[in-house]
């Protein structure tokens, strides 16, 4: 099933089920729990990212060409880190980029698969891991970095924590119609252009492998989301560096769940939105 | 006013006014929006962590004599980690060392002010930063070594996200009980003996620049729990090291806050605890 989150006519937050034929209907209950089709038509005025994330980890290098570009080894364990949960962007809500990012540009982009943990999970194996995935979407892990290396003291979570450094959408598919997570076509476009091109297959720890990992010793809760890493082609490792600019939109493809899109504004738009 | 957080006999968690005759009287509301005390006596069951932190950041090398014994430079910003939310233990209950924690053993305590976020903070200035804090409680940023240096890859958010890695408690103390947080003199005790002895005044970014910093560009929600960073006298550091093994008994004192009290125990026993 694809799911979506949304807000209705009245500014309620509500679940959907997205169908084939594109129309949606709306869903009742609790995601964690039980949701059930009320077959009812859903009116949606806004779509929002398809989970409010309890705690969001983030895998580094953990596609083999990614970790060549970054000049790293391949890594022996996952690299872990985290972002803010309240870094989350709505599909089609814009990147804004602070000033403090701006001198000079240092904003870049992450095409990643998120993963959406639905039920409590500790000392899960491999073997069993992807029980625990309550489904996948479409992650653009934004990185700071300049904050992310060496304001940062080398620990990346500041420089991956700014507002709306976590586009998220635009739907929740459920494993069941994506029984194997590596096997998928996962892009990125920038104005258009392609500049990120890679498979899951790619991933050097694969998804089963991260939960079981995160998971050892350590309470994975209901609405974790772990952002499992980025292919190669970030800008910051291209020639001459490409980094995010006021206007941009990048466009996070992965088969078969659909297309994030961002647009990209300067914080001064945002001030005057929000004002 | 200093707050407990508990269940009660019947299992209810509840909040309390921890009096200073000792005493402690039920408090009815949210602690994020009002709390009253009811003037009715609490009846306390077992204390929990004051706190279920919505996220828990943590500062790297924010104590000059710390940074020193680390090894590394005085940082130019501060250094931003993350711990899993689920990594909480209430005051009283043990670190659990994890089995892949084991052999070399590798688990450290770092005693640290907690600071607690009361309401959404998102580019404050340092110098109205204090006007957002909830209170100030205890907290240990126990951490696994080898995870934290080595096997994350560099990354500390793995080897300090184990359960039961983040003791926190007693009480939290409320602002005005505790006007100026960086003059508070803070030690741990491990099986009685001194093993930490400093005082917030020592602390290279004080908690108001911390809040500023973290919340540039960054909400912070209610419920954030900053840990501060902590003074030099970690066990790795010592000559031979010193790690935590089961039946230890950590003590983090913060004057005035209290003591925060932590046994240890291997994970088998923990095992058999909950079966």
């Amino acid at each position: 099933m694809r799911i979506i989150r949304f807000l209705d006519e009245q500014n309620q937050i509500r679940s959907g089920h997205r169908r084939p034929d594109g129309s949606t209907t709306l869903l009742a209950g609790d995601p964690f729990e039980r949701l059930e089709d009320s077959g009812e038509p859903a009116s949606v005025r806004k779509l929002l990212a398809p989970v409010e994330p309890r705690t969001i980890f983030g895998i580094g290098l953990n596609y083999h060409q990614h970790a060549t570009e970054f000049g790293a080894p391949v890594p022996q364990y996952p690299v872990v880190f985290a972002k803010n949960p309240a870094s989350v962007a709505h599909p089609g809500d814009p990147i804004v980029l602070p000033p403090i990012c701006m001198n000079p540009p240092e904003v870049d982009y992450e095409a990643e698969l998120a993963v959406v943990i639905g039920r409590t999970a500790r000392d899960v194996s491999a073997a069993g891991a992807l029980d625990y995935v309550l489904g996948y979407t479409i992650g653009n892990d934004v990185s700071a970095r300049r904050w992310q290396k060496h304001a940062g003291g080398g620990q990346w979570v500041r420089g991956k924590s700014f507002d709306t450094f976590c586009p998220l959408g635009p739907e929740l598919v459920t494993p069941d119609e994506i029984p194997d997570p590596q096997s998928l076509p996962i892009a990125c476009r920038l104005n258009g252009q392609c500049m990120q091109e890679g498979n899951t297959a790619d991933m050097i720890f694969p998804v089963a492998e991260l939960i079981a990992f995160l998971s050892s010793g350590t309470t994975l809760l209901p609405g974790t989301v772990i952002l499992t890493g980025t292919p190669s082609g970030v800008g910051f490792a291209r020639k001459p560096p490409v980094f995010l600019a006021p206007g941009d939109r990048v466009e996070v493809t992965i088969e078969p769940i659909g297309t994030l899109v961002s647009p990209v504004s300067g914080s001064a738009e945002q001030n005057s939105r929000t004002r």
